[in-house]
């Protein structure tokens, strides 16, 4: 069953409301979910209501967060983000960079205790089409092996690069440090299909294929990926005094918390370069990329990175996002217990 | 046989004064190589001595550059590099980097019209030790697959990352984007050792684990491996308006040149985060990861990103440098031809 978008974009909205998040946090956090429906990024869209409203039940997440800036240098800031649904702290922070950027040609911000950010390439997008090129990242607690580990020592933490492409679109690397996301595990898992070798680990710490048994995925080119993510720990989290891994890994009555930090920085190239000449070698780029002979047994065309969820996200602006028939019922449940209109 | 790896700096220095580089930058390019011979990464030590020359005798490497700056803000510097061997525009760009973070927090430098760059290790070690996090990375020609292709499209362009560690020492990521590197490739031609299933491209495009076939490294997790070197080229080589991709498929005349833009950036994480609080978080976080189960299928200990190269630093201090047979032979020709004092 395929939904309007704006339907289901009201729908989330509405969900948050009633959970107690305030009208205009309940929209920044309906818009990043259909940003990622629309684009295909169906792990990321509406289906992750359910988790987000679980962690507002623990607590985990703050339906009422007061976002505050903890230090500030010209060109660096740090957002406690009091943990915030993660798009409300990112879009700020989002924000922040570009202003720092403006006045100084690089802006970063370290977001401080936020929680899930939601696709990355939500805020990267947002920069790369105000002009700027952008670096998001985001740490997270374990959930991937560490190389040389048999167990979680790190997360499948994200990274996201974007600059201003052609069309009025961005140029949208948006990738996970892990080499398969736990939702394709899960997916795996329901259709009882087997991994690639050197997927996942299960719960003992060997490497399986075996989808019901595939529990850690393993991490983007072995020490590459763990390595990555683990600079991603180090780089967001330790500088700002709210260590994910340590912390999981410790005594603490809440070690098991759900918890992230992230940096959004932006670059402010037309400091540096006419917006029109950038734009030129950025279409002379693409040119001769997209003029390589293609390799049919991917696909029938060379795309750009973000150019797949472009064109979902024109699809799906006509003809819905496909819902499937579990996570519609799991939605309509919630309609239910909170009397909010549904669209199903 | 081992060299000591002073005689071996000494060496390469009097080589590059020879080929009538100035005293100051052949020292600079001499650590260069010796900080990649003592870390074992062979394939960026002295061995890179004749295609430095190559590139020497092409004009494609400047032996008398001028670098300048072209643009600067508070945060952000283009620095034209002149054609210069890479580490002398790197170092310089490392050094701009952190007196720009230590006035706004972050400094961001881009390096314009560099050649190789050597490991980008060295540079964000530096920045490391000095107390900063730094991110550098590099773009060049195409020589990799880009995904969804059957040919080379964008470069094994490399990343890294480091950050104050224990010790002294710092922890340094220090990856490329392809799955395998072109030395690799090499390595395995010569031993006749078949490649690993999705390894490479030969020439026509044409998956192979054939060692005498294999041409075209592929990128590291397809589209995330491509996809990073592209964002690397747009990122580093658009903004200063030195195109490698673009320039590498015109019909222009030095369309084949040796070529490099890069980026240096320096955070200066001790403006938000006191060293000590940082220096006992990282210590918790390693000790955390270091105590996870060992896959003794791939080591005896678990360790941090750039730390089996301070192993194998303190290994070849005391036992010099392995050399092999051919390279040695190579590297007494140009003594002789250059009459400068060998090693060997």
């Amino acid at each position: 069953m395929r939904v309007n978008a704006q339907a289901l974009n009201q729908f989330s909205k509405d969900l948050f409301v009633a959970k107690g998040v305030s009208d205009e946090h309940a929209q920044t956090m309906a818009n990043a979910l259909t940003w990622a429906d629309l684009r295909g990024v169906d792990t990321h869209g509406i289906s992750r209501v359910p988790m987000y409203f679980r962690l507002l039940d623990s607590k985990e997440m703050n339906a009422k967060p007061k976002l505050r800036v903890l230090q500030e240098t010209l060109a660096l800031t740090v957002l406690e983000a009091d943990r915030s649904a993660g798009p409300i702290a990112m879009q700020e922070a989002s924000d922040i960079a570009m202003k720092k950027a403006k006045h100084t040609g690089v802006g970063l911000v370290m977001v401080r205790n936020t929680t899930h950010t939601a696709s990355l390439g939500i805020y990267s997008e947002k920069i790369a089409k105000s002009g700027m090129a952008c670096i998001a990242l985001a740490a997270s607690r374990p959930n991937m092996g560490y190389y040389g580990s048999k167990a979680a020592g790190v997360s499948t933490a994200p990274f996201s690069m974007a600059v201003p492409g052609p069309k009025g679109q961005a140029i949208i690397l948006d990738m996970a440090s892990g080499i398969v996301s736990l939702g394709k595990l899960a997916q795996l898992k329901a259709k009882n299909e087997a991994l690639q070798p050197g997927w996942a680990l299960d719960a003992e710490g060997q490497e399986t294929i075996d989808p019901q048994k595939a529990l850690i995925p393993l991490p983007l080119g072995g020490p590459k990926g763990s390595g990555l993510s683990l600079m991603f720990e180090m780089m967001a989290s330790l500088p700002v005094l709210n260590p994910l891994i340590g912390h999981f890994f410790s005594d603490k009555e809440d070690a098991q918390r759900h918890c992230q930090n992230a940096w959004v920085m932006a670059i402010d190239i037309q400091q540096v370069c006419p917006e029109a000449s950038f734009a030129e070698e950025m279409l002379n780029t693409i040119k001769a990329l997209k003029a390589l002979p293609v390799d049919e047994k991917v696909g029938t065309e060379i795309l750009m990175p973000g150019e797949r969820g472009y064109k979902e996200r024109e699809k799906r602006e006509q003809q819905g996002v496909p819902i499937p028939p579990k996570m519609q019922a799991t939605l309509i449940d919630l309609a239910t217990q909170y009397k909010v209109a549904s669209p199903f």
